[in-house]
């Protein structure tokens, strides 16, 4: 067990760890777009499993010192990542923040606004493989080979510096940058605004990040496709998020739009220089029904790509619906059924169902 | 010191994480048939170390959500695996279950059947480097290049949906079924009854577990012998074991039986198609003597090639014994001294000796 | 949470696990002698950032069974490293032991006992990134390539037996030594005499290690200056330290002298046998000042090739100091300002500044 810890000469008694994640495993078909169907055990479906160490220490006035270290896991497999090869093991936070009357500073790796907010105002949240607007907006698949802006850049950011305003009678502001370090990621920073009263039926976001003098290339389209290659090397990333949530008690409903540019280069026919849009609304709500919750969600993106040398296979429309049923055990373990749907334009549809269980702690 | 955690805003306050663990190292010489002798700082002989997560969650009702995350670990030298290059971090389990009146089911990656049983029913369990019959088989060697069935699809399996009945007056059953995901694991299922019946001298446990349409390749003797190249394919493993104990309360008895055998395709004289069949058997007692136990165990397998192009390097037999003394400290730290002997038809013989501590947390 | 872990069949009730850790980010501007600057969010340059598991049992009759596992860890990138690629994940320390009135014997990996006091006598004592004697004797870099004696043979020891006497009225005697295993590393032996009344200003120290029959290969000087190819293979690497400290209240002040050679051979002009001795020196104090300590230190090596061949680019002088504020929050958490300047002969001089925070926990 680890608590009563013996007392070891060079540690403070006062020290306070807690040891927290998350385990999501599942039974299910999965298939995207132009996928085949896979049936299997997988994880991360409802929630991407992690494990963390995390801990906040009273520093006296009001002033407090917080850390958070955690790793993304795959259940099914024993990997100790999301599915990304080579990934960092501490990928999913680490960092170190001061807070206290002022607001909180953090430095460290540590999630994006646009992801808090894609995921706090959508009703499946944090399934990455099965929350509508999180496939559209994070997760490259082979039928959206260049997701969107966010999901070039990451859902985290390595270096940052970050900090998050006291909560003003519901209203939320932070603020995050990061420095280039030379690599191809480039430098980045942004920046929210959140307004969510406490016991108001309404919250709202409004978030933008940016990305400069990155160096990031990707296919452009579905490799059967034409005009898939030359692949697009995206040097300016940005996107804004507005969202929207209002509690009905009977239903919550949910509303985002997402609006991103990447500005990069192509070899091929001139001019080289190339402005990818990518915008995806999405809409949704949660209905509380037994000891659980109803949970449906649809997103649509649309891409256009301008300056020249456009074709049909790089213009696309993109169309996510999600529909489920979310049985609590407890405050901390859940059971789920959801059905998924994703069509592409010139794709073969895909279906995906999951049977799954999830337990926090 | 990880307890007294910090309330954090979107976790609920019953959780309950352990965190548990082995550390086992020893000074030793190491040496299996046809090896050279090594002496070393070495680690995991006794047991596999280890560092893990667990915990439960009371839902009500009986009902319980349980989980288990681990890691191995060797001390000797700080890596984070059992000695496979590449292994994934959580090799050891991953897994979330729910229990109930009705017996409890799993979803993750965990050990299978035969690997808990083997241990379960050998005087040295754990010890990966020093039971004759876990060395026989689940670990390679220069001398038994391919192991056994069960080494060979290994002691963990990813993806795995496992039933544990209750226990019903001392008799339990399990299945454990894994599909295939396409990789060259193959699909895999198995189950075992045990029956020990509380307070009584008796253990006894049948075991079997098959692995289809997999397409793993070996070396099939050792290197310097005829015969070995060119490797065999395996499609389909196979193995039962029937295991049983008695506690005399002198001395504690044990017996085991394998039979196992794969189905595959090699290159070279016809018929392709072969079968390998390997058959172990086990014999060992424990005497507690003093503050600690005598330890003495037997291995012994036979390797058969049949369907035409056997020659004398394919069929081997091979002969380990063990003897040793542990010692307890308490019930968490033992100290141990092992001699074993290593003997391979047509191969020279090996002697490996072990001084170690193990302790438990 | 990670207490009140629920009762395990397998485990005993009363183990016991602390998890512990340091977390240390900056905002920087680094420069070594001859490299370019670079500003960004970093980490481990106050200390290394770390997270381990430790515990304690108590044996009785005044034994214990005591155990360390942990891993270093980078909170700016959520690497599990100090930055050395595929470097073992639990390389900071995996040991097992045993303690009484007689002493500790520890096995496993952990630090050298040069490292733990290179440490100890310093201001910046774990400073990787801050440190001038830390950085002249354990971290190679492009001003540096063949560090010392100390860096090529790492700050910790794989396969370690290691012993600590009690401490007799200030006195404490270690040794350690760890068997060659056939690799590169070679065979590693040390020993230690440190005192330190309890009570009294004055604490010193007597180090010595010695690392037989490796094989490491160096550049043997910066790679734009002549005669830095081809690079030396050092097969014995020895370094004494001596070492002490006074506090006169109002400061501490420190002083170093680590006497280090390598015997190793060089492709070339003959004869081939080479012996290189490099000598460092340090001084430094630390004066309490409001709720912190300023702290300076410099550091001064030399570097002399004999026995032929040698050059002026061989021959080198290096001159580090750091000065800084160190305010404490807490016992555990501490904000830092510290400036650095770093001069190599015939280098450009390199200049470095961090401002950052630590947390323990």
């Amino acid at each position: 067990c680890s608590c009563l810890g013996a007392a070891w000469a060079q540690t403070p008694p006062t020290s306070q760890v807690s040891v927290y994640g998350t385990l999501d495993v599942a039974v299910a078909q999965r298939q995207l777009a132009a996928q085949d169907a896979v049936r299997n055990v997988d994880s991360g479906l409802m929630e991407t499993s992690h494990l963390g160490f995390r801990g906040s220490e009273d520093l006296g006035g009001g002033l407090k010192a917080q850390f958070d270290v955690s790793t993304f896991l795959r259940p099914d497999t024993g990997e100790s990542t999301r599915g990304i090869p080579g990934e960092a093991f501490w990928s999913r936070s680490a960092w170190v923040g001061l807070s206290g009357d002022w607001g909180q500073v953090r430095l460290g790796r540590m999630s994006t606004l646009n992801f808090v907010n894609m995921m706090r105002f959508s009703p499946f949240g944090p399934a990455a493989g099965l929350n509508p607007v999180f496939l559209h907006t994070y997760i490259g698949s082979a039928a959206q080979p260049l997701t969107t802006i966010a999901g070039a850049t990451d859902s985290g950011w390595n270096n940052t510096l970050a900090y998050t305003s006291p909560n003003w009678a519901g209203l939320t502001v932070a603020a995050q940058a990061a420095p280039s370090e030379g690599g191809p990621a480039g430098r980045r920073w942004g920046g929210s605004v959140v307004y969510a009263p406490a016991g108001q039926p309404l919250a709202m976001a409004v978030v933008y990040d940016r990305t400069e003098r990155a160096s990031l290339t990707f296919p452009l389209a579905f490799p059967t496709l034409g005009g898939a290659v030359p692949p697009l090397t995206g040097q300016q990333f940005s996107m804004w998020q507005l969202a929207a949530s209002w509690d009905f008690g009977v239903a919550k409903v949910f509303g985002q739009w997402f609006d991103g540019q990447i500005d990069g280069t192509r070899p091929g026919p001139p001019p080289p220089d190339k402005t990818l849009k990518l915008r995806t609304w999405q809409l949704g709500a949660t209905v509380p029904w037994g000891s659980g919750a109803l949970l449906a969600s649809v997103a649509q993106s649309r891409r256009d790509l301008s300056a020249g040398g456009s074709s049909d296979a790089q213009d696309a429309t993109r169309t996510t619906v999600s529909m489920g049923y979310d049985y609590s055990l407890s405050k901390r373990t859940d059971l789920y059924a959801v059905g998924m749907s994703d069509r592409v334009t010139r794709l073969d549809g895909g279906t995906t169902w999951a049977l799954g269980a999830r337990h926090r702690f």
